[in-house]
């Protein structure tokens, strides 16, 4: 049994990129779930209805998001009818949206969770409580638990990697958009990775064009950030799962660009 | 001609595991640089004088810093007699240390530069100005030039990648203690990596007890960090460089631990 | 009915001017509660039991705390005991101590929150909410209830004072160890100021020595703050609250100094 | 001689206030230098070259910003033209717009400095070396320069405050919009104010509307803040100084609203 995870797929550059490589990537490795995160979709923040229909036509069961998943306003009008689409679970009660979705294949069924950080990142509800919380809701149901933990502070993260050790199937982190080469399976059977990565722009900063990104740096004047055009990659892991006890027995990065090319099998 | 980059050395086992292996990987990609970020080395923040002379008896000309340097005060005593120790050179002017050294091989001159982000970090002089000042001044005496680029946040250390490609020799990034798989030489030659990744304990978080971090996230109380102990794990790069030009050719990532052991060619 | 507090008592200073003033205070103003914020009477940062019960014995019914609770570590060792002693209501469950008490005072009870902003200050759970609670629970038992919004931004304490209007007799901020001139009684008869401002040096940084504080303004280098010797000061309110409804009438500003001698009446 | 100082203006309440009492509070304090900081006067954030003006036509020689000067992007076209604007000095070098102006009232000339604090904002240059830097270029004009330091950290402004004691006439504090009780003329001769406070709506949340403010630390969802109607006040000081030596002998804080009312002498 095995799991597709996408890292924060960023504006058309990334949407093109789930068009043309999701398909091939689950006709590859066959995964019984494909999850996306999908925070920078629409134009580098937030998503709309149609792009996340989008996501399941290519093959998602299910959608995460972050920090940017309100952005775009739209998604008021669409979340909570959106049953695939995840939402930080540790924003604060009555917050629209749920934090954590079911997904059925066939006789399996998978907990999706979404959590978000709070170092460096809004003061929301503490994401190890509410971890916590969830588990024990998930865990009644399904040995397969699948976090996607968004956030920005390196110790935050393998923090909540070793607090899940044991309790869920993978817990792997988005929101930096920069894939990090820490991936392993902990003692315990929980595969984790610090970051996914970034799926979009290959040659801007994050995603967004360079140069206003410089600009402010270097002025601390306001820039208009816009999605960065040219070269394109997808970032994704792929976890193997013990069907049997729902511990993950491996995770592999995936990083699709030029310099990194696609290979069919 | 290749520069050999070791990043964060945390504590005793990041020491040791300097010992172990500084010495075999000279032996295996001779480079004609070796350099080590030394600013967790003494009890897993700052540096003493007999780590400085130990990474140097080692093989590494050179010791680049972090806004760690200062923890251990004994730093004020030596840094400036000091001579292949560097500390972010955008510190305020009168901070002690030298921000750029040149180390010199053979024939060869490299210039050696600390910088310090400035995001979710103390806010010292511009780094993208201070490059600028400091590439200026090494360009006049050597095409080569290495940056560890010590910063917290993704967008900032991309932003200085893409600033000084063409400019400089490598940056590399260092601080958040987690490996990136991003590396790569950048269109104008400048080989680049958001983070190298830290150099010690493998199972801790960052390289301390689990423990009192876990605690200190899910209670806020404050905490005391140690070092821990068990595996270990090495991080670094090797990067190839053009010798008539300076340029890199070729950026590769070093991990060393458990799951990852190091094989002897 | 009148309530007086005495805003962040900082040291040995800071403790001396409660032991000159509160009794005369007491006496001048035939307070019903008194309460003082104790979290920086220890050396700066924390308090002791000795210095609690000392508080109590100068005339105060209760002590408040905040951030800086948990800096001696002594606190843990008598903080479930003290029964007067009032920390951040919104530390997370499991947090020692308590955020509320009811004070008893004749047939009157008086019910005293203490709540922690999160901007710029750990991530604890949401104030607002964690007041709503506590008043529910309080209102059952007393119409008069006194918060100590312990908080750094002006944003979440003036949010705060209006979102408790109507519901408590008296919101007063502490924290940033300088008083506001905004005190008032909002239209719905609760007493506010943004900030009651801090009792002990007059002449140092928030109460530390001045040295110390510039140096690292200017450096970015670590240093040690000491608490200042030299003049001193007091800062605190006093509020008028209608026995029969629990609102407050007026709300004065007490700011004493060798600038504004305190004048016995 | 007297300075007259109004802090923060916010949107049309602001300047209505500007416009109803400036030129009687200059009629009756019969001030040699008014100066208002203008950073907040269009809509909540940034300036228009009309308000600019209409800021000098009420009375005012020099208008001050601050972090929100840059926010209507109007100002970048009339910046370098307005003679009397001064933006934060210690933006970096090639800012637009200048960081001191020197007025000339007949034979007498005031440096007017703006800086802008660092803690919880962008890391511009270091206030207190770019203060030394202006300062001496002003001193060799003038004994009376005047500086508006635009900071949110109380330790920040206080330590420029005893920086700055005895080097300056006045130095007073804005940004946070509430006005600070702290006022006094420190012991080298320096006026001296941790906050003047806002100018515009008295009813709102540092000037906006209250309830998306509310709703925002409620829920850490995205808000509109619009300005806030209503009741307004006014926030300023007039500081008195010696005109043989440049230093101040008072400072007098100005609130007025309809718990303050202006009282015509
Ligand atoms: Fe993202
Ligand atoms: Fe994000
Ligand atoms: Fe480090
Ligand atoms: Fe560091
Ligand atoms: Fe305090
Ligand atoms: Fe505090
Ligand atoms: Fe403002
Ligand atoms: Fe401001």
């Amino acid at each position: 049994m095995k799991i597709l995870f996408i890292g924060d797929v960023v504006g058309s550059p990334g949407r093109s990129m789930v068009q043309e490589y999701v398909k091939r990537l689950k006709k590859q490795y066959k995964p019984t779930l494909t999850v996306i995160n999908g925070e920078n979709a629409a134009a580098g923040k937030g998503i709309t209805e149609k792009i996340y229909k989008s996501f399941l036509d290519s093959g998602a069961q299910a959608i995460t998001l972050g920090n940017h998943a309100w952005a775009n306003r739209d998604v008021f009008e669409f979340i909570d009818s959106a049953k695939w689409m995840v939402r930080p679970a540790n924003y604060p009660e009555g917050t629209p949206g749920k934090g954590m979705v079911f997904v059925q294949i066939n006789q399996i069924e998978v907990a999706v969770i979404n959590l978000m950080g709070r170092t460096f990142l809004p003061a929301n509800d503490c994401p190890f409580k509410k971890a916590d919380e969830l588990i024990a809701e998930a865990e009644k149901r399904t040995p397969y638990i699948f976090v996607d933990f968004h956030a920005e502070a390196t110790s935050e993260k393998v923090a909540m990697g070793w607090y899940l050790d044991g309790r869920v199937t993978a817990m792997v982190g988005t929101h930096t958009h920069i894939q990090t080469a820490d991936e392993r399976v902990l003692p315990k059977g929980t595969a984790y990775i610090t970051d996914v990565g970034m799926t979009g722009p290959y040659d801007g900063i994050l995603g967004v064009e360079r140069e206003p990104v410089i600009h402010r740096f270097l002025t601390n004047l306001p820039a208009r950030f816009e999605v960065a055009s040219g070269r394109e990659q997808l970032s994704g892991v792929v976890i193997d799962v013990n069907p049997k006890t729902g511990q993950a027995t491996s995770i592999k990065r995936l990083l699709i660009n030029e310099d990194h090319p696609y290979l069919e099998l």
